[in-house]
């Protein structure tokens, strides 16, 4: 399978890029040394990009070119509440989880009967109070990804959004750490991956 | 009541002025000789805002300070297919439908017991082809709104969301028109209104 994965040197998407290691790997992440670290360890392309820059995208979808999975690992949290919210944050949530999903649909090519995942969330667990900044913005590429698919449908090609849990990764830091509970980061890519290459592909994948 | 209406030029915030002839009315929308117009037909106050400027929005609400009742007509539609969405669209339907909310729900003086009234969408109606963007930025809204619902109920402040079908307003100009069926303004005025003052106060409001 050739593999694109945009938020690499995430916690998740460095996860996926070790269970897939033996895959033709594209490994997309803003410019930082994990970044080459982990192309070494796993064997895979390292492709420098900041993704809410729609030239950048393009760019990097030219020199991919087709791919059967595309893994979209991209995102950040943070809290405040709607009383005393930013205006920053609001949107760096919606640039962060919602514009590089858009760019990255616009400009992808997808093999034959390829597969495109994205990161959702569960609506209960984050429309508590202090997220919702974050909860509007998964719920926009939510809704985004299930309008896209009935576009998508025509070129073949399956997106999947999947729910997780709470899992171990670096998103959490700016909220002091991960919730009690919270997945491993491996334990979370062997069910994304097993979920989303099932015959035939999930919509939604809840896990 | 004394009554805030944001986008009050609008198809749908000028049958609620209408409707609500007789309460204080605060009439807030882009600057225009129709906002002079309706408040004089309405007697109410104009109030000419951009309400995507946050520090516009404060000084508005500092005029206006407490309201008993809320109603956020602000909005705009557009068309794209996810291959070929511009940036601008995407972001132009972000800060119209949930930035402005966001900035209003920040500032906003409410009076004890204030309802505050927000038009969603019907997900089935919205997530259609070439109008993944217009579904992205309600669904962020109706997300956005359901979490700020459990911290203002602290303040003794009702938000209600409004799922109307479609309305026969300029929204649709950029469409070539409304659709078949759609609503008179007058009509679905009245429905809003009915529906959003009853006791107890709904959440969540499908006309």
């Amino acid at each position: 399978m050739r593999v694109l994965i945009l938020g690499a040197t995430g916690g998740l998407g460095s996860a996926l890029a070790r269970s897939l290691k033996g895959h033709e790997l594209f490994l997309a992440a803003r410019s930082q040394g994990a970044l080459w670290a982990l192309a070494e360890e796993v064997g895979g392309k390292p492709l420098p990009v900041q993704l809410e820059d729609e030239l950048e995208v393009q760019a990097l979808m030219e020199e991919v070119d087709g791919v059967d999975l595309l893994l979209h690992a991209v995102g950040r949290a943070g809290r405040a509440p709607v009383r005393e919210l930013g205006r920053d944050l609001l949107e760096g949530m919606l640039l962060s989880h919602l514009l590089t999903a858009a760019l990255v649909l616009k400009h992808v090519r997808f093999r034959p009967g390829a597969r495109a995942v994205f990161f959702g969330a569960y609506p209960a667990y984050v429309r508590v109070p202090g997220f919702a900044a974050y909860a509007a913005a998964k719920a926009a590429l939510e809704a985004y990804l299930e309008t896209a698919r009935k576009e998508l449908r025509r070129e073949g090609v399956h997106l999947v959004v999947v729910r997780l849990p709470a899992v171990a990764t670096g998103l959490w830091a700016p909220l002091g750490g991960p919730p009690k509970g919270a997945l491993a980061p491996m334990e979370a890519a062997k069910r994304v991956l097993e979920g989303v290459l099932r015959e035939p592909p999930p919509e939604t994948l809840e896990l």
